[in-house]
């Protein structure tokens, strides 16, 4: 059963949930009028299911391989590369001043999320070129914008990040890649970066590395740490491809899934680069590169949630078995429709809450306001760790809607756990982000979090004439986590860390039920949407109880095992 | 990071938690002293952490293949089989009539869950062996007894179970292999059958494979299904494999994991075969044989965790970052160490239960007690739903706590996800479990599991002097487990099957409890029991409120969502 991209289920919830029509009343964003989005996500969609689709399977099968020094790519990506080229797909939001087609971050974020359910490892190409544009734009000189965003925004060469060194995973600040500064303004790069995706190939004519590294003087730590951009070729006198710098592809990593996406481990002997925004400024880049980015890796998770649902839904309406009523397919099962049924329900809150935190960012930009940035901020973590859990969570459902057939790797069910695995890991693990959302996005004193709180009151007591039990539920908790917030802010780190993963979930939880409502809102007559979100609101709702009940014991009890008992 | 069988858990889970003392109460099983299941876990232990555990990465990368119509194992798999021969190792609850250690079926299944955590896809193989001497003990002929059990008991030869055809999955009444009386007595057996795990291979001299099939006459479903012994080479007049049965390999599948475990495609053409048991009663051999293996899947779940806990938590000892407190591992992290104690507490429960189960199957044979059955019965889909679940969610977090290396494969993290994803699949899904639970489970009209909860609810009442902040917990979930219980078995299976899942996983995180306490209970002042009871009462076990209440909805609502609703 081929995917096909969920158009107007994304138009839907850009449109009614996650309030992209507030664009439109920005100077910034004012065409993209509703006309406009459908086109450009229709067409989009027309890309994913008849280019990238057919190549998910065969991806996996032959993966990216390293050659004498140069990585043979999956069977196909480069002609699917040269039309996502063609179709410019890459700098949908870029601005236009580059080629771009200057849209809203949101809808990017949506046609990412369908290029991933159609072919995550080639889909990563594209992402992580346009989270080099977004560095770029906002930190680069003119000289390197000129030269290189024009090429980045078509594709006609892709772009990388380069963070992570073998001692320093998460731990940014323990990187040791050296910069020196020549005489000619240039830096001779030196170092060793590992995890770094589409790091090499020839699908581009180019490969610009955006590279963290350390300036001689540099102080020990975050604060030291510089951003460089290094092209593969360098660029000559015309901005084309001239002579080769000096670094290379140590080797590909055989990775539990997108095995077509070549994850590299790059070594820079001594590479000319050029330097990104201001001496000891990387941290501040990076964090401009990886924000969007984290984003980025949460509408992943929406799209391989969406592509396993779909996966499982026709295997559940064609497999007969048993006694089942109806056609006597096992979509007719009590368990398999529970099952398929949650996975719609989270994919739709999955979906709707990383479009939401892209149109955060878009109004963030478009109004300068910064309760905007606030709100972005605030839902990206969220978005991060809830929809890349749920992608795997839903493939890995999908994979036991299945049955035996799951285990199969024909069926195709098992790749898309095996590619999903990796978003709740890159990107900052979803460990991270909970902690990010516990600590500096709190920093506010949890203002951010109580504005949005009081928006999903406000949309439950509007309900409550329509949908009384629904609202009711969504109303109490958000109370509840209202007052958790409430106690998370009063705390210190020491006890906000150990709940920050389930406090995290708790969030997701809860604005899944106001997004539901607000979706079920949209029906004149109890629908398909005030049926899905009955489903999640009884269902799935109550979770967030016992983990808020668990972000607030705190650190209590937490290291009373000591490690020798632990691994006892 | 080489696995160790623990042994010393297993021993303190037998012993103070699973109820393993009261065997020693009984005739059968009075020389099962301490003394003696100590010392054959510590010589399990060494055969599994020696012998089997260093074959656990190339079975993977090696997987078994089929080269001219004969299986090839993975390197070393044959050597560690002959071992296990040797050790005597396939036999140890068998009876010794037939060159069985007669010891406990709770000692075999404590040695699968070791076995498993060494090398799920090699120990796959006297498992189903296991399950063949089970049903032949109790269905076969003295006849065939006297040839194949002293053979599979030793493991000269191995044994299989072919219940599933492709077109009958879960359904078993659905199958069509055919089997023709013959003049001599003997049938000629007429099919395919799918998912055959070991199905074929040289490391024992003799494959006897159990068949469900239809004689000609038989009724539609499962009332019309009889079970078969077909040999791979016919015994001859001493019992010695002789002529070529026909019978073969069609191919095996590619799958997630268990890579080493060659599953096969097994076509029975005209193939000699010998009833086993009644015409038309192949279901109930069948039950029997599936009964035990759903603890040994069960068991597997255990050994998985405990394999990627301890592959997590030596990576988490190790690996250097940030400013994590006193050694700087990253075990400091609170989050990390959240993670850590929750797969431990969790794997600790799904051993217990998984013991507890063992343990009151060997306590129904040795006494013929019905309340003891029914303690089996009610315990087995518990235990399977919730150590599979368990086995897959650790090795998830396992890889989580990896960061990046966890998706790389040489690390091995990735390894226990895909081998342990199968559990939850075969032997029935945890899907059937749940509603086995639901259902079969409760036709006593909850009885059984009204016991069981007056047990746990006693030792809380116990536990309230010296831990009455635990007490009270456990106490109260056990009083809301019960609650949901009659409503439950109040209402029709319509409304049971909804959510028969939650309330399966809402019964083992309220057995949790329970074990923990009586764990905790152990320690004359707090210790680490008590810790680990601590995290587990507070943190996991108020999952139970949410889950129960999902249990309760019953099918409200579940089908408002029409089928063309789901899949738009």
């Amino acid at each position: 059963m081929p995917y096909v991209s969920p158009v107007s289920e994304i138009s839907f919830i850009l449109e009614h949930v996650a309030g992209f029509a507030s664009l439109r009343d920005t100077e910034r964003f004012a065409e993209a009028t509703p006309d406009l989005t459908e086109a450009v996500l229709t067409e989009a969609g027309r890309f994913c299911d008849g280019v990238m689709a057919p190549l998910n399977r065969q991806g996996d099968l032959t993966p990216a391989r390293l050659e004498n020094g140069v990585v043979r790519v999956s069977p196909g990506f480069e002609e699917a590369y040269h039309a996502m080229v063609e179709g410019g797909w890459i700098g949908v939001s870029s601005s236009a001043e580059f080629g771009g087609m200057g849209l809203p971050f949101a809808m990017a974020t949506a046609i990412n999320d369908m290029m991933t359910g159609a072919c995550m490892a080639l889909q990563l190409n594209p992402l992580l070129t346009q989270g080099q544009i977004e560095a770029l734009e906002a930190h680069a000189s003119d000289a390197i914008k000129d030269v290189y965003l024009p090429k980045l925004v078509s594709g006609e060469w892709s772009g990388t990040m380069n963070l992570t060194e073998p001692q320093a995973g998460s731990d940014v600040g323990a990187l040791r890649t050296k910069a020196e500064p020549q005489d000619d303004g240039t830096y001779k790069i030196t170092g060793q970066k590992i995890y770094i995706t589409w790091g090499d190939h020839e699908m581009a004519s180019n490969i610009s590395h955006l590279v963290l590294a350390r300036l001689p003087d540099a102080v020990p730590g975050t604060k030291g740490i510089s951003l460089f951009i290094v092209p593969k070729f360098i660029p000559d006198e015309n901005g084309e491809p001239g002579q080769r710098n000096s670094l290379r592809v140590v080797s590909l990593e055989h990775k539990l899934g997108i095995h077509g996406s070549p994850t590299a481990v790059m070594e820079y002997d001594g590479a000319t680069g050029w330097l990104v925004g201001e001496p000891n400024g990387g941290m501040a880049a990076m964090f401009t590169m990886m924000n969007n980015a984290r984003i980025g890796t949460a509408s992943q998770g929406a799209g391989i949630a969406e592509a396993a649902f779909q996966h499982a839904a026709a295997y559940a309406r064609e497999r007969k078995q048993g006694r089942a009523g109806g056609t006597g397919a096992i979509i007719e099962h009590a368990d398999v429709r529970r099952m398929l049924t949650a996975m719609k329900a989270d994919t739709f809150v999955a979906r709707s809450v990383v479009l939401s935190a892209a149109v955060a960012v878009d109004m963030a930009k478009a109004t300068g306001d910064a309760d905007w940035s606030a709100r972005a901020a605030l839902l990206t973590p969220i978005a991060k760790g809830f929809a890349t859990d749920t992608g795997i969570a839903v493939a890995n459902e999908g994979i036991q809607i299945h049955g035996g057939m799951g285990y199969v790797e024909e069926t195709g069910a098992a790749q898309f756990l095996r590619d999903a695995r990796i978003t709740s890991i890159y990107e900052g693990t979803n460990g991270i982000q909970a902690m990010d959302l516990v600590a500096r996005k709190m920093m506010d004193g949890g203002e951010a979090a109580y504005r949005l709180l009081d928006e999903v009151e406000a949309l439950a007591e509007e309900a409550r004439g329509r949908h009384p039990q629904l609202a009711e539920a969504v109303w109490g908790a958000a109370e509840t986590l209202r007052e958790a917030t409430e106690w998370l802010v009063s705390a210190d780190l020491e006890d906000r860390f150990p709940g920050a993963v389930p406090y995290a979930k708790a969030f997701a939880r809860v604005l899944g039920g106001h997004f539901h409502l607000k979706a079920a809102m949209t029906e004149d007559a109890p629908g398909p949407r005030t049926a899905l979100a009955q489903f999640y609101v009884t269902r799935l709702l109550p979770e967030h109880g016992a983990l808020l009940s668990q972000a607030r014991i705190g650190s209590a009890g937490l290291f009373d095992l000591t490690v020798e008992d632990l691994v006892a």
